[in-house]
């Protein structure tokens, strides 16, 4: 796979800045005859879009799709899907500043040290704009996949977590934070205010659930679907852990608790439990497939923070623009787009090998 | 990609199944050049070596590696390295009961869910022992990175962590569970001697650090460095959780407390921190490479779980033969292998796009 | 790789179809630092730029290319570099007939029995349109080896062949064959014309050289430099034969008459032969590369053949339109782009492997 | 891809030297549930095993294929199949000669000058020796496919063509050549004894036709069917041209004689005449698929040629061993092992994308 590239057989490539003329995405291997529209991604696109509330970064952008390749009289075709959506809101002013020096948490230094040099403008391609394109991707990707029903939320904010006593998925669109639990979504945005007005951020947890996800899909042992999910989500900026399952709190238990003992059902077994987060082996195994994503606070702060110029000189940085006090609040539906762009992949891939 | 093929310029790939003739890897893209030998390899596969103390499998295998290909006058040629390393300590009539029913935790069912058949002595292809490939394959891709570092321990098993204020890497060689920790490792004697004796199991996080990686190993955006390390890791039997730099406990920090900050230094920037583990924008910083690792508790144990058999009747299932009680301890050299593989992949990644 | 996707570590993805609203190359993994911008890769445009006489094509597109990413400050970031092109003179109502019925020689068939149905405007996605994103992608890949000199000419159409006594590379600009003969650049005039007052079509023979290659680019086995080239080549609108050196006429040679005879030189070896084309063992020698590309005639004619409508009816059909009468007089851009494409990533996979 | 791997879902990795103690193949991807044993490789294995007669070299290996991975009680399990062939009968004293000096022809200087140095026994990695490997995987690769019917044949050596008045398929098993014409084997006999006692080699042309290969496998752009057939055809030793249907004799062809008419038929349209070789836009018609390869004479002579020593100094070679005087005869199981590869392949990928 290319650097810009994911997937195998469903595969996807972005491209762009956060401040050049566009952003896009190149959809390759989807199937054909699947009906497809602008208004089959847009909706996807304006869950993620900024500036819709004051708890993310305040850069309007209508992000607005174009479908330029791969659809013909409204159905897929079987060849390359080209999607773009154009940069309008580009303040380079705001960025002059980080042309100089490096800001810690950020790409800067990295970037230079690879590529000698680097597109400041909003963090280039390292910016979370790039997201936009995945989302749209992703758009595609559930066409592929209408067995599956993705959905993620909130879990965490700060290290201020959901009760899933007060668990409501209808809840999850009603609020600013993606959150399914009314009482955690009030806290939050104290929280979250807060540390806006303090120039501050805040790091989240998002939780992802993909249910209808048959028996059979992945494969051992560097395409497992666990494997596959954990280098997609790792791959999001400002991404810093992924667990499948019970994750690390798997590790605390004994292997009679981690079990999930299986019962007989009408169609295939029943599962008690779900510690595995329905796989196993790096396969699943038909109950709910769940993956937890950790997201690091913003980097981008008003906080002064101690840093190096690129002349080498001392030198405190404090990142101006407009920024997501909280970026794991639109992570959700990237990480969303993700998983279903990781299923479409090996639902091909399972038919490819195995038929049906 | 391929199901059993990792890397992308320095890639490897395993066959073999547990109680077939042998299991092996093939190692392509290798440079030319490298001092090669069996000695090279052998010491990493002893040090995950089964039957080595009653905290592991008594499943005794010599784990003899052969070179069959790709070394000439004790370098590397630049052609594929071919690996063998036969099975001679098989006990197939351990695993008759398996053939029947599901072991919930392991891959049984996932594999006849999506192949309709399996070989279900040891587990087959599903089998830990693939991982000796793995490490065969590690080391080949130690050669490659001189300058690198890589050790790795376990910090916690069954819920108890070492204590940093006794970290101390001399130990880990020091007793049977690659503990940094003198203190935890006597208390972990009792611990899993105690699991081993009840017929259960315990998790465990493995922790790995690779130092001496300089900056600019990595790439945007879907080849990020630990976007690949997260797949490496997450490809292991076992694993259901990776974490880079602080992960999960970065989501609960604020942004000025996550930040690495900067100073001069005479070779680059100094960080102040490493929160991030060595990595930003997916891309190497400079500082030592950091993730961690959880292991679910061995599935294998005496306790009877319920399970269905394959004729779907509702049974109960025990699960004899020679287990280890906590299989994250035998993770150790499977994680610094995986380690290894990823950082000579973006080594020459790095060297194809950027020289030097 | 992807099914639009060329190239391992050098890579570029097209997407569009022939009366979409763009085409577009993506190309991913160039090396950060070369100065680029759209004069860069205007003048191969141009080159194969369809209206520019009445022996091609009377379609009249400005093929105007913009660069939409990876590029900042002039120069290549090391991130995708994103090329667009807009499809201006676009006549469906030509190509309504085509909807009907399937053109002979064409994918039409193909693609429908393939996809179950497919763009048939102007050939959608399978129109020779889409190598302008080639010669676009290939203008990038030249700058990656400036220390390469590539050049392609016809060197036959209908059987009719240049004569080598009169070969001079600077006649090839002169005329609107790419014929470096002008004795035989004369005798084409006539025979294109004719074929194309006749409604009928020429095949050609493209031949293309690479010198400057130094000795050591390519691999074994399956990514031999003869191996890539020939699958480059056949990826090209209508070719149906690749030779490498000699090809098929080594195939009549005894092994003392194709033996390259090796006499000692300043730096390395001096060959007195060149047989293999610059090949050996799937590795350059640093003797000029040199490809032989067979076309077919244009499928497109306004003679009526025998062939079948979608509802499977008998049928005659004129492929009206405008259409080359000898297709492989503009496959010379699209030849050298390809050229420059594998060398590009040979490079680079050289590089990364050995090194310097 | 690697450099020694080829295919997209359907895999296969090929490993070893010439004078190593052994070769190998990995096979990856392959469907689950096929009946599988060293007796389904076996046969065609034998094909092209030496020392069958004079016509092709004295060395003697029984070339017995082992199963080590990916077979349970008789069946492929859908895990990576691991085929091993010992190298038996090694005489490296033959090669000590070539330690010093560049056969011209062969890949030695290549190697040198890309690995720095060389396995230089027989040839080491580019010796055809690989090609068991790839019979063997080509013999998995049978069974994914048996609706197609594969054969090859030699259809000229050294300039001398078969009478196709005279082509009978019954005779290819009939004699040494592979030859479906009796009177041209005749002739071939007297030829290639000829060209052996002079110590020189002769160059063939071999023909492959896959029957039964329905319509729609292929894809554009960069995976078109005769895109891969090109590079898998190439990527055999001593091959230097490849041709599609008419390949180079279409190019002097008028549109309307290079048609292939269809007409209306039970299942499909019928096509009058297969000019294209059983491909359009690089997806298959259902017509019988056709390729032509041309092998150029054995490099491996008696007869003294310029040459180079390691050192630089001028000298002349003579190649002694066991070699076949003329290499394309023992080409013919190759060509139709990597023809059932790549359809193989391209089955699975057409599988994964449009189903059925």
């Amino acid at each position: 796979m290319s650097f810009n590239t994911f997937g195998r057989v469903f595969r996807f490539s972005t491209w762009g800045e956060s401040h050049g003329p566009a952003i896009g995405a190149v959809v390759d291997g989807c199937p054909p005859g699947l009906p497809l529209s602008e208004d089959d991604i847009q909706p996807w696109l304006d869950l993620r879009k900024p500036g819709t509330s004051k708890f993310t970064t305040q850069r309007r952008e209508p992000d607005e799709v174009r479908i330029l390749s791969g659809v013909f009289e409204g159905r897929t075709t079987g060849t390359p899907i080209s999607l773009m959506i154009e940069n309008t809101d580009q303040r380079s002013k705001d960025y002059s500043e980080v042309a100089k020096a490096y800001r810690p948490g950020h790409a800067d230094y990295a970037y230079d040290a690879k590529y000698g040099f680097r597109d400041y403008r909003g963090g280039g391609r390292s910016s979370a704009r790039e997201t936009a394109s995945r989302v749209a991707a992703g758009a595609v990707a559930r066409l592929v996949i209408p067995e599956v029903d993705i959905f993620a939320y909130v879990s965490e904010i700060g290290g201020d977590a959901v009760d899933y006593a007060n668990f409501d998925p209808s809840q999850i669109g009603e609020n600013p934070f993606f959150c399914p639990d009314a009482e955690a979504a009030k806290r939050w945005e104290a929280l979250v205010d807060a540390a806006r007005l303090d120039g501050s951020s805040l790091g989240a947890v998002v939780e992802c659930v993909a249910s209808g996800v048959p028996a059979g899909w992945g494969a051992p042992l560097y395409a497992k679907l666990d494997s596959e999910l954990a280098s997609a989500m790792m791959s999001i900026n400002a991404v810093k852990g992924v667990e499948i399952g019970d994750g690390f709190a798997a590790a605390r238990l004994r292997g009679e608790q981690n079990a999930d003992p299986m019962r007989p059902g009408n169609d295939g077994p029943i599962f008690l439990a779900n510690h595995a987060g329905g796989i196993a082996g790096g396969i699943s195994t038909g109950q709910p497939v769940k993956v937890r994503v950790a997201f690091k606070p913003t980097s981008s702060i008003l906080i002064p923070v101690e840093t190096v110029t690129r002349e080498g000189e001392a030198s405190d940085i404090i990142t101006r623009g407009r920024h997501d006090p909280c970026v794991g609040i639109r992570g959700v539906p990237v990480v969303e787009a993700m998983m279903a762009l990781v299923l479409a992949d090996q639902k091909l891939l399972h038919r490819a090998q195995c038929g049906g």
